[in-house]
């Protein structure tokens, strides 16, 4: 059969992509300084001979013919997902991919000691570059495709996503937030601080606790540090990194938390379908929504630390305590703090979309080129004072080089991030109306409830269907903002 | 010219090579164990990818082009070395190639847990399977190169020995080892033992300060923990491990300072034709004659640890003593220690050439088919007492599991251990001879001289000459046992 010949193809397809992902890991977490042209070099080839393979003419072919035989549903699906691949592949010139993955290694690369330096101008010019380069391949796909350069790239990261689907969304954010934040800040309970230092192995193994209490796989992973956490490696061998600040042990736990949710959703993929574009994950949104629904549905609330709390204490302090500042209630209380504040991946829930907008008004303005790299920092400054009253003028590390993403050649990808808090509240709130013991099995530390229903609902499911219709099985409605501003509502506001 | 595009298919190779370099040393290191089945799927696609461009018909044409065009000295080196490797690609079937690499990688990890339970039943029949699949490789390899099949291995590790060479040189060392050992035991001056526990961190620090003095760039390279020491990684980022015995801070520190012998080497290698065969390190023996002119000529000398015992006092104790046990001469005693042992590792210079000369009869006779796995146990055992006085009988953890090297595929590798000692010795008696102040230099810390003698005569050679020539131009003369068996009366007969 084609479909069999496809299939062994793309086994070798993801036996490259397995060595690009644990390379890209390595370049974060272990590569020294001096080994990064190398690398850059080697994933550049890595990034064009997986794009050669997929945008073979024989897999052309062999899909065409695949689709008329008789398939079953994940076989089908898997078919489909492999035409979309190498229409898009085919879209792009093997060169332009591969100048693009170097400019954006080496970009990134630059960026590391050039946020730490506040130095703008160490970087401009190969962001510029990478830009450009983001803009030539997003036109290419825009023609293939017949869509816009923007919604190609999107479609990159969230198959089917498009800026008619995100314009209404964020507009309804953009119209309902403000007006949250100031209440949440005005209502918000007095809370006492918890002052460090907290040294790192005890925030590691904070972090090893309750990874595994989540049900993290650590046969199947690891736990590591990098520059900026992130969820990295395959579903194989899942590797999640964070950061310790000595001064704030909620900053590395929450992070730990949402990377795990990330590694839940990476390590409960159909087994069977491993390595086929229908084993992996659906798209970036609803791989958001997995770490949203750990880190703040679950991880943020009163149950969660009613449960977390001694653990908290213990592999901090050495023992339990009664001390006020420790107890469930404050937990609660601190991680819950609404505040207006330069840093995304620092931002509470209320401002975090806020956040994305601005982003997301940047890069369309980049990609369509109203806005040059040159003028970003400005415009940085203007929509960060709009949204959220700051200034970041002369302040590139707490501004436009705060994130990673541009620098790296990710243009399209920060709306998943709010689509994603919006699908984990709808998922989450379906899964507490259908698990009425749920909060209580939270509150003991029992998690496989929520995993098994996510495992069924949304994990197992790999790529078989689009992330809109997973929402509208696993939630009986279609996706919208109601059950997140419900949520943030009934969190910061009542 | 043809030439260049060979050269250009070949840096593609390199990156191929790169991506397998370090998804090995992170297997060795990092993957988690539930990582192992996918890794060995995607290094044998690695392999079969790296196989597949080397072996392409293209690869022998545009060589026998450029072999006609102007080429200087190294580019001509590098023509030459392409072509033989073509030949020895195209000789073996791809598929058996991936076969190997596979059973290869899962043979080894099934070896780790085993040795662990010296359990040697559950790992015969892979082992069985990877001498088969090495047999047939030989094979296919000895018909295409005209050679025996034990020749054709060797021949891949460094490259032109034959087992011609080696057999006289494992005679002379036959003939005279056993009664040196003797000698060297009835002599062995008084030690007082340096009794642990010493925790992993000091132990860490100390191999860090010791790899720095001796030249070792941390930006281009790294130190981390495996089961089995190596050093891996590529040349622009050499990777060395070790393991820590909390009884004995020498065994970490020596092979720390055996693995940063052949990081230096690799750190060496001529940058402008780092990618290309002939800027590869040019074989394991003179690979491992630098890692033992580091440890066993330099580091296990007086000189050496004039230097070093300060260092080693105030890592493992926190400030320097007049402790007699911690004096240069008594630490200088117990580095030259000889024993009869087990392990192959573990082994003093004088007994390590016996254990060497026992794999050696072994593999040979499983590679011709005159033993099988099935009796190995009992052979290694007979042999065993023949050379060292030892019985290892249902001892395989100590006895025939104890090395990686036949597990993981390698089979034509033992014998450049001892040409590599046998090397480093003529190389470090010639040095000591152009270079009247060495051992002043040493005792004062400063390891620039040696170092600059050793770039200029091997390393940044590359591949540009067979090992014999580099050694015969380094030293003078060619290659004999003459200075390695004077080195081993000096040393320990004295």
């Amino acid at each position: 059969m084609s479909y069999d010949a496809l299939h062994e193809r793309y086994q070798r397809i993801g036996h490259l992509e397995h060595a690009q992902a644990m390379l890209s890991w390595d370049e974060a977490t272990m590569m020294p300084s001096g080994g990064g042209a190398a690398r850059a070099e080697a994933l550049a080839t890595l990034v064009g001979m997986i794009h050669d393979l997929a945008a073979a003419p024989e897999i052309g072919e062999l899909a065409e013919a695949a689709a008329n035989e008789p398939l079953d549903a994940w076989q089908a699906a898997n078919v489909a997902l492999i035409q979309r691949r190498w229409q898009r592949a085919r879209a792009v010139p093997t060169d332009l991919a591969t100048a693009l993955s170097k400019a954006g290694s080496l970009c990134e690369q630059a960026w590391r000691p050039a946020r730490g330096a506040n130095d703008w101008q160490a970087v401009a010019g190969q962001l510029d570059e990478v830009i450009g380069l983001t803009r030539e391949t997003a036109q290419a796909l825009a023609d293939a495709l017949d869509c816009s350069p923007y919604d190609a790239l999107l479609d990159d990261y969230e198959p089917g996503l498009q800026q008619a689907d995100v314009d209404p969304v964020f507009d309804e954010l953009r119209a309902a937030l403000p007006a949250l934040i100031d209440r949440a800040i005005a209502n918000q309970p007095p809370h006492s601080a918890i002052a460090g230092p907290f040294s790192v192995p005890p925030q590691e193994q904070l972090g090893r606790a309750l990874m595994a209490a989540l049900g993290f796989d650590f046969e199947r992973g690891r736990l590591d540090v990098s520059h900026h956490p992130f969820c990295g490696g395959d579903p194989s061998d899942t590797r999640i990194t964070t950061r310790y600040n000595d001064a704030d042990f909620m900053e590395s736990m929450f992070a730990v938390l949402h990377e795990t949710g990330h590694a839940l959703y990476e390590q409960g993929l159909p087994a069977a379908w491993r390595g086929q574009p229908v084993g992996d994950s659906r798209g970036m949104a609803l791989h958001e929504s997995q770490s949203l629904i750990m880190e703040m549905q679950v991880c943020r609330s009163r149950a969660f630390l009613d449960f977390a709390a001694p653990t908290i204490q213990r592999c901090l302090l050495g023992e339990t305590t009664q001390a006020a500042q420790w107890r469930p209630d404050n937990l609660t209380r601190l991680a819950a703090k609404v505040e207006r504040g330069f840093i995304r991946v620092d931002a509470d829930e209320l401002t975090y979309p806020l956040h994305v907008i601005l982003r997301y008004e940047l890069e369309t303005a980049l990609l369509d080129g109203s806005l040059t790299v040159a003028d970003l920092p400005d415009a940085w400054d203007a929509a960060m004072r709009r949204y959220l009253g700051l200034s970041t003028a002369g302040d590139f590390a707490n501004g436009v080089m705060q994130d990673v993403h541009w620098f790296g050649g990710l243009i399209g990808y920060f709306p998943t991030y709010t689509f994603g808090a919006v699908i984990a509240a709808q998922l989450f709130q379906a899964a507490k109306a259908r698990l009425p013991s749920l909060e209580d099995a939270i509150r003991g530390g029992d998690f496989s409830v929520l995993l098994e229903w996510l495992r069924a609902n949304v994990h197992s499911r790999g790529s078989l269907l689009p992330t809109m219709a997973v929402v509208a099985e696993a939630t009986g409605e279609e996706l919208g903002t109601a059950a997140f501003l419900r949520h943030l509502n009934e969190r910061y506001c009542a």
